[in-house]
């Protein structure tokens, strides 16, 4: 008997299921007899919430589907695992439930929280000489994981990104008066995701005047200063910003809001946002017509316009882990390694998840210009490949159809 | 000599150029000399700032790209021509410009602001005995047009939000607890953009809960009250709320928060939005996570995904104009007329302009359901082969490809 199981945490992807995909197929053809997936992860787990992914998966169209369908198929959760010490019969709860259901291998799909999950319990299992192994495939629309050239999950947020700000700029000059519009990207701490508004720039299009990314502190004057100086250029000015810029004393810009929209269940302030601040202070400033837009939720889920390269890339990283387990290997990564930059080409390495596990990796200072307020040709060309192709959805009475779980 | 000369006005919308395709191609055609186009709509004509067509759309490549590309390809304007009387000389520099150019027809697209140049340019030219026909092409996301049945623009704003909206309920339901999400759609006055989340449901998706349009007096408590009960049923609840929604003194929802985040140029208040403000309502009284989420201007100009139907429709119905005033015909509107509900089926049609201008269409009482939070499968029945087949972007280097104005 094979088992396995398989998991997906924290925040989803567009290509987040082309993983589960390829653990589920992979596993599959090399033998594994039931596949489970941990319904909400973990947690999942140690309520004993899984499911047979042979009944949910069954068939060529399913698997078609899965892999365009958005959100994690088999529910997401944040749920850290407490440190070993100290909490040992949690550990001995999840190792039973392992034993009961018989698994041999044991699949994170995940960031750098959910690669902590899989370091602590392999660590475990070797304390108590249990025969399971337990491998992580990486996954982040922020790209913000240490080793793995980028993450699964990256190209496809970058592409939306990029093909929406296209659109953006083009509406930007539809009239003949000033416009500023302030687009608002996720990454709270790095700007990955915030530099592929750089991408948009080519023959047919303007380009974005200036990128903020998290790396650097942000100075509301000089900003407001600097629109203004483009705007005696140009009559459109489109500015991507990452919702995590700071201001030099540590407060997020969207902090800097003289009011508090409400306090939400968990305690966190839910701020008038860093784009609908900026844009506030330009037009007080220059009573221009300005626009704040938050790509918001759409760039995890916007699983119509995905990018082939990174579907295939998460698709084949959840396979390159899944026979690693199957010859023996635990606590590691399946991270992709570029072998070679034109024509671009990664291959899959396995790196020890200890060493991803927590690290969180920024843009390098060198990528970002000098005076901050746009990227440099190396970040873009290290991006571009990332995006190259596309996965037609599976067009059904007019939308793309998606494959749900059945329980 | 047939010089003719075409101009886009009003918001744009994702297949507003393929409407200036059809007036551009069925002219030429037909035999036209010239084709002019107006840069930003009649203020450009009153500046003589026009463009030869042809120096534009060179090719057939140039034709493919031209109606995959979002925004007016010409510019727009939100200029209102004044009444005739008392501004002859308005008129007269027009006609000036017009005659100067050797204009034969003139076609304007837009909606109800831009039918009402049409109209009094007609009546103008009726009155000095001018041969210029003036003829109307539809447009609008907003579909808020009187007699046709539908606008060129609404289907592929409709088939936007409801695929986006299908990939937010996915979304919602990742996290093992309860997350209400506001989806805010644009439409002041009519919803049937916000009607186009209906279509959402299906074998594949669970549907919004809620959806709030604004011809019914909306009250916040109800709103709260059904969230909860709601809650109590299911795990992520998800809303599509008109922008425009009122409260039973007159006031919009966003103006009830209470605080302004700026005044712009027009002196029009910027308020905090609708969703945010109704999420923020939900999250105070059951302390559950919320989101507020803008489909913002992408709706308008999301040319990504667009409905084969809709960029048919709108290049068909200008074609229709076209040939009308090469037939003698003006002062009137291309329309679409429903011949058939299944297999579905519209003509075009001439209606008299006057009969459109400045007329606003509403959502029917009728396809509301009684308590106002949802609609009734009749509009649904409506909306759908508005959204039916695709038009694959021109990808280039990983991204839609665009056609800009040289100038």
């Amino acid at each position: 008997m094979k088992n396995v199981i398989v998991g997906q945490s924290g925040g989803p992807t567009s290509v987040i299921n082309a993983s589960l995909l390829g653990v589920f197929k992979t596993a599959k053809d090399r033998g594994a007899d039931i596949v489970y997936g941990m319904v909400h992860g973990i947690k999942g787990l140690l309520d004993k919430d899984v499911v047979d992914l042979s009944k949910q998966i069954k068939n060529d169209l399913d698997m078609d589907l899965l892999k365009r369908t958005p959100s994690s198929f088999l529910g997401s959760c944040r749920y850290k695992l407490p440190a070993i010490e100290g909490n040992e019969k949690t550990y001995d709860q999840i190792f039973a439930t392992l034993k009961e259901l018989d698994i041999y291998a044991f699949f994170y799909i995940g960031g750098n929280d959910s690669m902590d999950t899989i370091d602590k319990l392999s660590r475990y299992g070797k304390k108590i000489g249990s025969p399971i192994r337990f491998m992580g495939c990486p996954k982040t629309i922020d790209n913000d994981l240490a080793i793995t050239d980028h993450t699964p999950g990256y190209g496809s947020a970058a592409k939306y990104i990029a093909a929406t700000t296209k659109e953006i700029i083009r509406d930007g000059l539809v009239y003949d008066y000033p416009v500023v519009s302030v687009i608002e990207v996720m990454g709270r701490n790095a700007g990955w995701l915030t530099a592929a508004a750089a991408l948009a720039k080519g023959e047919d299009c303007e380009g974005v005047d200036m990128i903020y990314l998290p790396e650097r502190v942000f100075d509301v004057d000089a900003f407001v200063k600097k629109t203004g100086e483009m705007l005696k250029e140009n009559r459109s000015i489109v500015i991507a910003v990452s919702e995590g810029v700071k201001v030099a004393d540590g407060r997020y810009v969207c902090e800097l809001a003289d009011h508090v929209d409400y306090v939400d269940a968990f305690g966190h302030k839910q701020l008038a946002g860093t784009a609908r601040y900026l844009a506030g202070k330009v037009a007080e400033k220059y009573g221009v017509k300005t626009r704040a837009i938050e790509l918001s939720s759409l760039q995890r889920c916007a699983a119509h316009i995905t990018s082939r390269i990174d579907v295939t890339e998460a698709f084949n990283s959840a396979g390159a882990a899944v026979k690693a387990a199957f010859e023996g290997k635990t606590g590691m990564v399946a991270c992709l390694k570029r072998v070679s930059e034109d024509p671009y080409m990664c291959i899959t390495e396995l790196a020890n998840v200890s060493d991803i596990a927590n690290v969180e990796k920024k843009v390098p200072a060198e990528w970002i210009t000098k005076d901050g307020t746009y990227v440099t040709p190396e970040l873009i060309h290290y991006i571009r490949p990332l995006i190259q192709s596309e996965i037609t959805p599976l067009w059904v009475d007019g939308l793309p159809r998606h494959l749900r779980l059945v329980k």
